[in-house]
C-alpha cells in the first residue's frame, strides 16, 4: 500500500471539516512515546493507577470463572446498553453510595469513561455551540469537543475549582449549551468543586439552558476533606446533568468499562449511537468486573486504595517541598485523585522543559496540554498515582535538575 | 434523578442536530430484545458465530497465561495503535494471506469493525457529502455515515454485488465522497463483488476521487468458489481505500477487537481521533487475542470453521428447499460468511410478519433494516451461522408457518 498518493484538490477536499478539530492527545501520545524510550523514565505522565492497586490476582481468579471453556456466551455480542449482571452489580453499588442512584434505565455500559464524554458531545454539541471547561480542563474532553466543532470558552479556576462568577460573566451574553466540569480532584488540578459552587453552577445551567457533563472518574478515590454530593444528585427538576463515569481509576483502565448515568430519555438515545461506535463494550471484561463485584470485592478494595494513594500524594508533595520550594514553586493540594499541579516560576516554559526532563529520565504532562487556548506555559501536570517513595523522590529530583540544565542552557 | 424533566424550547434546542441521523441499529436491538423473550427462539438474527466457532477452550488457556497475576500490565492503559504484540503477530498473519500486506504504519487496531467504520466516516464525510452504498447493506454503516450528515445513494446489487454500470449513471451527475462496499460475503446478501467489478469500482473512485471503504469482515471465512484480491491490494495508485477488518467474524465479536489498514497519514489521523472515543482499545482481549496467534492456533482454526459454516449454510438453504421453494420464494447461494437473503412473494411485508415470527419462535433481521430508504419489504436477512441441522430446519419451518399466520390473519 505504501507510496499511494492521497488525492488532494480544492475542488475535492480528502478530509472532512471536523478533522481540523481533532488534535490528537499529548497524554495518550505519551504512552507510545515513553514505550519507546529506552532508558529508565520516572513516569508522572499518564494517569495510570498504581499497579498495587490494580486487583491482578482478583481479576485472575475471576478471568477462571467467567472465561472457562464452557463460556462461549461471554464472546458473544452482548446488549448495547451492557452485560445484565454488570448493571445489576452497579446498580447496587452505585444504590449504597448514592443520595440519589440512577434507575436501571438511566444506566448505560460504556467503553470507558472517554466513551461517555464522546457519546455526551455527539448527542448534545451542534458545530459553533459554546462549551465551558475549566482552564486548565482535561486535554481529551477539549479534544471531544472540538471534533464535533464545539467552540471552547475556557473558565479560570482557583482552588475550589471553576470561578462560577466567572462563569456566569462570561456566558451571560453567550450562554453555553455545555458545561463540562470535573468536580472532583480534577485533571489536570487536584482541586475540588466547593459545595456552594456547585449549587451556583447548576442555577446558571438552569437560567441558561445548558446541558452540565460531569465528568466523575476520581469521586470513590477520595483520602481526605468532605464528601461531597455529586452534581447530578445536587440538581434541581429541569437541569440535565449527564454523569460520566469510569472502572478505570478505580479497578483498571486497560479494561475499558465504564458508565454514563443519565435521564432515561439521553440515555435511549446514547444506545442508538452506541451502536454505530462499538456495538457493544466487550463482553468478557464486563463480565470479569461484575464477577469481581459479585465476590463482595470492591468495597474493601476502595479502602485499600485510598489509603495507597493517600501516601502517594504525600511522598509527592514531600520530594515537591525538598527539591522545588527554595525556586518559588506552586502545587495543589488534592483530597483524592491521581494528580496535582505544579506551577513552576514563570519564563520556565514546560513544553521546552519536556525533552531535557525525559533525557533527565522523567516525564510529565506540559501545562498547555490542558488549555485550548494554550495557557498554563509555566505548569505541568504530576500524576502521583503510579509511584511512591523513593521512586518519586528520584523523579522529582530529576525534574529539578531539568529545571536547572534549562535554565542554564538558555 | 427519573422526573427530570428536559428543557426543550425552539430557540435552544436540546439535541445536536445530527441526532437526527442516529437511527438506531434493529440489529444491535435485537440482541436485548430476544435476551428478553423466555420463550425458545431459533435466532437467524444475529450474525454471531457459532458457539462452536468460539475457541473458548483456547482462550480460557491464553487468558490464564496473559491474565496471571503478574500481569497488572495488561489492565493498564495501552497505545492508542494498538498492543505491540497482537501488532506484530496481525503483520505477519497479513503478509502470509495477502499480497500487498499492510506495513506497520498502515495499520490500527480498532474496538470491533464497528469502530474502523465510524473512524473512516468521522475522517472523510462531512454533513451533506454523498456516499455510495449496496442496497441492501449493513444497516450500521449506514447509520455511521447518516450520524455524520451524510446522504445515503443506494446501488442496486445482484448475484455479483454492487452494481457498477448504475454507480456509474448514478454517481456521474454529483459523485459520492464515499463508496462504502463489503466485497466478500455481503451483509445481508451474502454475495460476493466480482473481480471485473472490483476493477471498475475502483477506476470509478479513481474518476471521482472518490474513498473507498472496503469493509471486509468475513473474507477469511470463504467456503466455496475462487479467493478473490481485496480492492485495497487492486488499487491502483491515487486511489484510497481504507480497510475495516475485524476477529469478530473469526474469532469472537465479545472480544470487540478489529484493525484497519490505510495509508499511514489516514492512520495517523484515525490515531488521533481514537484517542478521543475510547483512548485504546481493550488491553486484555488484545494480548489474548495475541497470545492466541502466538501459539499458532489460527491457522487450523481458519480452516475449522469455514468447515462448520459451509455445513451450515447448506443446512439452511436444505431447510428453505423443504420449506419455500412451494410458495416462489427465492434466496441467494453464499460462498462464505455468516448470511444468505431470503426474498418473500411480493405483498409479503417481514416487518409485519417479525411479531408473527417471534410468537412462533424464530428470529431474522426485516429487508427494510438495510435499505435507507426502507426498500425490501418482502424480504429477510438470514443469518446461518449460528445454528445447524435440526434446529435450523425448525427455525425454517417455524419461518413458514408465520408466513402462513401472516397470509390468513391479513
Amino acid at each position: 500500500m505504501s507510496g499511494v498518493a492521497l488525492r488532494q484538490d480544492a475542488a475535492r477536499p480528502l478530509w472532512a471539516e471536523r478533522v481540523a478539530g481533532i488534535p490528537g492527545s499529548a497524554i495518550d501520545s505519551s504512552t507510545s512515546l515513553l514505550q519507546s524510550q529506552t532508558h529508565d523514565i520516572v513516569r508522572f505522565a499518564m494517569g495510570s493507577p498504581a499497579p498495587q492497586a490494580i486487583p491482578a490476582q482478583a481479576f485472575a481468579d475471576a478471568a477462571a470463572a467467567v472465561l472457562s471453556a464452557d463460556q462461549a456466551a461471554a464472546f458473544d455480542y452482548g446488549p448495547t446498553e451492557g452485560e445484565r449482571e454488570l448493571r445489576g452489580e452497579l446498580l447496587r453499588f452505585l444504590q449504597g453510595v448514592h443520595k440519589r442512584a440512577p434507575a436501571e434505565e438511566e444506566l448505560l455500559i460504556t467503553s470507558g469513561g472517554m466513551q461517555g464524554l464522546d457519546l455526551t458531545c455527539k448527542l448534545f454539541v451542534d458545530p459553533g455551540d459554546l462549551v465551558a471547561v475549566e482552564s486548565p480542563t482535561y486535554t481529551n474532553g477539549t479534544a471531544v469537543i472540538t471534533s464535533y466543532g464545539g467552540e471552547v470558552l475556557e473558565i479560570p479556576t482557583d482552588a475550589e475549582g471553576m470561578d462560577v462568577d466567572r462563569l456566569e460573566e462570561l456566558g451571560r451574553a453567550r450562554p453555553p449549551k455545555l458545561i463540562y466540569v470535573i468536580p472532583n480532584f480534577q485533571n489536570p488540578s487536584g482541586t475540588t468543586l466547593s459545595l456552594a459552587r456547585r449549587r451556583r453552577l447548576l442555577e446558571l445551567a438552569g437560567e441558561w439552558g445548558s446541558v452540565v457533563l460531569e465528568d466523575d472518574p476520581y469521586r470513590e478515590l477520595r483520602f481526605g476533606g468532605e464528601w461531597l454530593p455529586s452534581l447530578q444528585e445536587l440538581a434541581p427538576e429541569g437541569v440535565t446533568v449527564v454523569g460520566v463515569h469510569t472502572f478505570s481509576k478505580i479497578l483498571a483502565p486497560g479494561l475499558r468499562v465504564g458508565w454514563v448515568s443519565a435521564d432515561a430519555e439521553i440515555v435511549a438515545k446514547m444506545v442508538d449511537a452506541k451502536q454505530g461506535l462499538d456495538t457493544c463494550t466487550n463482553v468478557p471484561m464486563q463480565r470479569l468486573v461484575a464477577e469481581f463485584m459479585r465476590r463482595g470485592l470492591l468495597d474493601d478494595h476502595l479502602v485499600a486504595i485510598r489509603e495507597i494513594y493517600r501516601s502517594r500524594k504525600l511522598d509527592m508533595q514531600r520530594a515537591l517541598e525538598e527539591h522545588f520550594a527554595d525556586l518559588g514553586a506552586e502545587w495543589t493540594d488534592p483530597e483524592g485523585g491521581f494528580f496535582l499541579w505544579l506551577t513552576l516560576p514563570e519564563g520556565i516554559d514546560t513544553q521546552e522543559l519536556f525533552p531535557i526532563a525525559l533525557r533527565e529520565g522523567v516525564a510529565y504532562i506540559p501545562g498547555p496540554a490542558f488549555s485550548a487556548s494554550g495557557r498554563f506555559a509555566n505548569a505541568l501536570r504530576v500524576a502521583f498515582s503510579a509511584t511512591s517513595g523513593e521512586r518519586t523522590e528520584l523523579g522529582v529530583a530529576r525534574l529539578r535538575r531539568s529545571v536547572e540544565a534549562y535554565l542554564s542552557e538558555r
